[in-house]
């Protein structure tokens, strides 16, 4: 057996143990994941500082290197963060609904955690112990997979993890960690063993999970946000919102990429729009928009038809004149990625009609699509952003980790009795 | 462009439309497609009688001809149906969760339609219109692909079910029909078209689909369902809970395959199980339970590891001897399907640990495997039974055809103002 296989069949027995613990068991867990990361600062700080000098060498981007480095500031950031998840209400085994079939009969529909999940995220140290504190606090099993240039940090805060739950009398096989590609490959082919996986990094890797493995995946490839700016929008907000939304962080996959504008305001907004871009970005634009931007001294490229679908991720905008709602929500839905998308208008029929029509994880009104994210939302820590339409959508939290299934409490009942001429009726009173 | 492909893309367009439709029309269009059928009742009924001289004329089992025959009272039986799901609450865009993230920052998460199904069922014509009235009440389009031998009667209510839907000022392309295999391969590669697949019909058929498609799939493989008869049993519910969930109705997904017993009890329960069971049921039981049997009299094979694994499907059942709950638990969790099982007890302490440590989608204490449908849940019409832990468990109704969006609804807000060193503070209050 392989040694992913091996930690499959383990994280299988693991998650059956953590979905019969009690929440305070979870809990304690949790806490000692704090102590232990405290005990061994100096052992993980210095994990850290091998990772980061053997990145140096390797001349990591700036970007990376600066996700990989675990300043004090982070470290306490990560207890924090640890605290935050620990002191959330449990939500495992609670009653979703409630129905009485008949006398004697009732089904029951009951919160569980999902069972075994696999997840792979990018070189941030932090993302290993959130993932792991939520998956513990649900009652599920978790195997990670973590960038290979933060291998011995990973590893020093695996130890702390799985000593705690020790410590607390769970399985410490319920979270743990491979170092390879080829167990990855291995994993997302085990449907048998692993219930759902959380692929976090580039596009072209979440898009190569979601194709080869048949195992259901939370995630987002793409992050093709739009903000449209409509014929009655207020020239200040929307100039504010598309510096915001393209400019505060370029890099991320709620940043916009395509600006869509009315045509009959395009005159009066691109030049102040354009303005307040200060030259930052590259702009990419349709015949009128182009037209309008050079008349008004500014620089633009002609945008093609590939611009509407690419994720620039960068300074970089494309511009489409439109001619209304309409034509926007049509864009939109055709070559948007369901991540985020929003309208700039105080017209407040267009914006119910955009709010409406727009099939995206998030649809916004008069706000920024730098919005999307679990912590802005208000649900503490979040295992990822989902484009998918099944199970969760849009930043998700611990409702993402979370299943369920039907207790039915008989007394000896059988379907013969509710079946042919003389069938007994059934009750089927809601009690929640 | 490809038939399948034609249908998909106008499907993605029809979703847009019944999206943004309002609950009166689709309601409206139910109520037609009941008007519509009662017109075109004789032309209905002869299609289906078509259909049903063909396959006699193929030789199709008993069975399925049972299924594909279209009587008065199965007619009547479907209008009933249609005017059920009519009369369910309208359930899209209504509002899940509300939070104040700010002052004059408002999210809000509400339910939305799911977007393009592509539902594969047997040759049952009225799962065709059960299906298309549950897609047209959420505001979702479907492609259905119905057996073969069912063609006609098919065609003929799909006339009737595009009629009202034009008659409602709704796209008739929200519900869709295509009649070729080929048709059904090329759907399940359209991720980017179809967003749930709902295959119904045999094991290998539904395996075939999840392991060839990357598109969420709604179902259930295999129905391998237990029954745990535990030392503290009553004798009498155990034996008349055995014989319901085995004989009742066979063949379907939801009978028990394998009874587990325990060895305790062994002795008195098997003599009087076998005794119920009339001969009727070819026994296969491991060395324990053979014994017993044979020295009270009764035939049985010996089992071999495989039975544990095998859906008869059948008047067959496996019978295995346990030390005890724990030992029954772990059975079910290794080689059962995650559908349902059940324990018999009268005691409280076993039945809540089988209750919570058993991972399956309907987990019973003392009553009939059998019970796991839809219709008897209190869930009117039912789209299909997942064995799946991701969006909808076991049994699966309107909830199963819904998703959900966030809208985020601001005044000029951005991200920039809550970073930094002078950020501001979210409230994240929780309104609903």
């Amino acid at each position: 057996m392989s040694e992913a296989n091996e930690k499959a069949v383990l994280a299988k027995k693991a998650f059956l143990a953590m979905s019969i613990s009690g929440s305070k068991e979870r809990d304690r867990a949790l806490a000692l994941i704090v102590l232990e990361m405290k005990k061994s600062k100096a052992k993980i700080i210095a994990a850290n500082e091998k990772d980061v000098a053997e990145a140096k060498k390797n001349n990591l981007a700036a970007q990376l290197l600066k996700r990989l480095l675990l300043s004090e500031e982070k470290f306490s950031e990560i207890l924090h963060e640890i605290e935050g998840v620990k002191k959330q209400p449990d939500s495992v085994g609670k009653t979703i609904s409630k129905t009485l079939l008949d006398k004697g009969l009732e089904l029951e529909q009951i919160s569980t955690p999902i069972g075994v999940i696999c997840a792979i995220f990018e070189s941030r140290p932090d993302a290993l112990v959130q993932i792991s504190s939520l998956s513990i606090k649900t009652g599920n099993a978790v195997i990670l997979k973590g960038g290979s240039e933060a291998l011995n940090t990973n590893r020093a805060l695996l130890d702390c993890i799985q000593s705690a739950l020790n410590g607390a009398g769970l399985p410490s096989e319920a979270v743990q960690f491979v170092d390879s590609r080829e167990a990855v490959q291995e994993l997302i082919k085990m449907n048998s063993h692993i219930d759902l996986i959380i692929p976090r990094g580039s596009s072209a890797f979440v898009k190569f999970i979601q194709e080869n493995s048949s195992i259901p995946v939370l995630g987002h490839s793409d992050g093709i946000c739009h903000e449209y700016v409509d014929e009655k929008a207020d020239m200040k907000k929307a100039v504010k919102i598309c510096v915001d939304a393209k400019c505060q962080y370029p890099a991320v996959c709620n940043a916009m990429e395509t600006l869509l504008v009315h045509e009959k305001i395009a005159e009066k907004f691109l030049p102040q729009y354009a303005k307040a871009l200060a030259g930052k970005v590259g702009l990419r634009a349709d015949e009128k928009a182009l037209a309008i931007l050079k008349k008004t001294g500014f620089d633009a490229k002609k945008a093609t038809e590939e611009d509407w679908a690419t994720e620039y991720n960068d300074l970089i905008l494309s511009i489409k004149t439109v001619k209304g709602v309409e034509e926007a929500i049509e864009h939109i839905n055709r070559f948007g990625s369901k991540h985020t998308d929003g309208i700039i208008t105080e017209d407040r029929k267009n914006a119910a009609k955009f709010l409406q029509a727009v099939d995206s994880a998030g649809v916004y009104w008069n706000a920024s699509t730098r919005f999307a994210d679990g912590y802005r939302y208000g649900k503490g820590a979040e295992v990822g952003i989902s484009t998918g339409k099944i199970h969760a959508r849009g930043p998700s939290g611990v409702e993402a980790l979370l299943s369920y299934k039907y207790l039915l409490k008989g007394n000896g009942h059988i379907v013969a009795d509710y079946s042919g001429k003389k069938a007994k009726k059934f009750l089927h009173k809601k009690l929640k």
